[in-house]
């Protein structure tokens, strides 16, 4: 029998699961709630348990399999396989992973990060069509990003991919990461939220979007593009000026990578097509002519999937 | 005896030539002038019967050489080993380079771009420190770049590595490509004297630049720089503006790339510490932390010779 992949995808709140074929396709997936108690401790014996547990589920032995791959939040070394300050698991010391995975389980293990595995997954499985050459910007509470060149995944010496902190605006809003104008600033679930309050102080006009803001309502990021797609005036306006920043990054993105598929995934990219033929517009208006001729702005296709799909891929180097 | 290498670095006025041994040391240098007359027809017989007139000179035979490695201007194709559009060699159709320098030396035969066979050679003998990351910028008459990730240059779809067309300022000065605000419109040595010329314009105070141009004398960044070092105040905001470009650059590079280095050669690079200081104040204000900490801005080191080594470096694939 082909041996299979087991892909895990390690989030904040879910730790998902996969067993795929050494083809990328699915054939047994689960989840489980992530225990963030006690810094972050029951994690890893979680994730070791539930594999183990579905393994004898399903009749299968760790020979069966060429190996784990999984993504994670925060700092990965690869090499190591350890992870160090994903605040989002209280995991804020640095975790052997890796270590504890293959003693748990007895199947060799990969990790990279979270942002890295989606986009692994797109590209093999999803928008990216396995090219050699994509891209992947998610847009999601932040803006994150993978890049795969001559079919790798870049990691420079520590944290390539960091789209979401390419400057689109010198001086613009203050980032997390204590720059000025960052994308993520403009173009995450939160950022839209901010243009549009900022935007909405000035806007004189007849908009539900600027009557919600002024009530005191709840804004989503989905609310604004919603309300955008209905025509309105202010929601329209934010909508502009997030596509305008994100098409600009696509094109020096673009500019410097020259990938086949720009691919854009994360919540944010719901909105569609919506989204992309704004964002799309800006980038032509901002690529090299080689580059806007030969790379294609694309939404990602596999949703939630993309994690353990892309994580699973990382075992493949085990064959 | 160790196999050698050959390295052509092919320019519109000169063609250079080196024999290298495979850890890269020139042993044998020498040029000829490019004849681009009769639509360039003359330059590839010409680079022929200099290999072979050089390897009967010093009674070399095609066994003893791993490969010649070339640096073209134009568009590239590596897989055919032709070139397309090299306007400053006259080339304006298809030239098969490959077929006929392997016909006519029998030594095989592999090429790239000139900016990134520039980079292979600063990352391999120069300023790179053969680190597997290193992104190398030029800042000539235009701007070029060459990026290496995973130790291998990153050629994208067609035209990875186009630093000089990042867009630094929407709506701003337009480029040759047609789009506006591209680097290579405020870094080149001509974009330095484009913006002196502009902010000369609105200049009030004392300077001997604003003078000169006012006075109709031909300008160039050579001596934008000189007089900025020498505390000439326009010549300052001239320097300052450029390098705040070249460092919101590097800092967008940095921060989707993070390479070990990002090197600046080219002519303009010549201005040395003083260029890269500014540069650099700029990089680090405009870069992701991780990357600030990580990346390293460095002045070329070869000079000249970056192009013969690195072409030469291609032909290492050989081996």
């Amino acid at each position: 029998m082909d041996k299979k992949l087991i892909g895990v995808d390690l989030g904040g709140t879910t730790i998902k699961f996969a067993i795929l074929t050494a083809e990328g396709e699915i054939q047994q997936k689960w989840s489980i709630e992530t225990n963030i108690l006690d810094e972050g401790t029951h994690i890893v014996p979680d994730i070791i348990s539930s594999i183990n547990h579905h393994l004898k589920l399903y009749n299968m032995q760790p020979e069966q399999f060429i190996g784990i791959g999984m993504g994670s939040p925060g700092t990965v070394d690869l090499e190591a396989g350890t992870v160090i300050g994903a605040y989002n698991l209280n995991w804020k010391t640095l975790q052997q992973i890796k270590k504890e995975i293959e003693k748990g389980t007895s199947i060799r293990f990969a990790i990279d990060n979270d942002a890295n595995v989606a986009a692994l997954g797109e590209r093999w499985k999803g928008a990216g069509e396995n090219d050699n050459e994509v891209a992947f910007i998610t847009l999601g509470t932040g803006v994150g990003g993978g890049l795969v060149s001559n079919g790798k995944l870049l990691h420079g010496v520590k944290a390539a991919g960091e789209v979401g902190h390419m400057i689109v605006k010198p001086n613009g809003y203050l980032c997390t990461c204590g720059n000025h104008g960052c994308l993520e600033t403009y173009a995450s679930a939160t950022g839209i939220v901010r243009v549009a309050r900022d935007f909405a102080e000035e806007f004189a006009g007849s908009s539900k979007l600027k009557q919600m803001l002024d009530d005191g309502q709840e804004i989503t990021s989905k609310i604004v593009f919603e309300l955008a797609k209905k025509n309105d005036l202010l929601g329209k306006r934010v909508v502009e000026q997030v596509c305008y920043y994100l098409g600009l990054a696509c094109a020096n993105l673009g500019n410097l990578l020259n990938p086949s598929y720009i691919v854009i995934g994360g919540g944010v990219s719901a909105a569609g097509e919506f989204l992309l033929k704004r964002v799309d517009k800006y980038f032509r208006e901002f690529a090299f002519p080689v580059v806007e001729k030969t790379t294609t702005l694309k939404l990602a296709q596999l949703g939630n999937e993309a994690g353990v799909i892309g994580a699973a891929s990382l075992a493949l180097t085990f064959e």
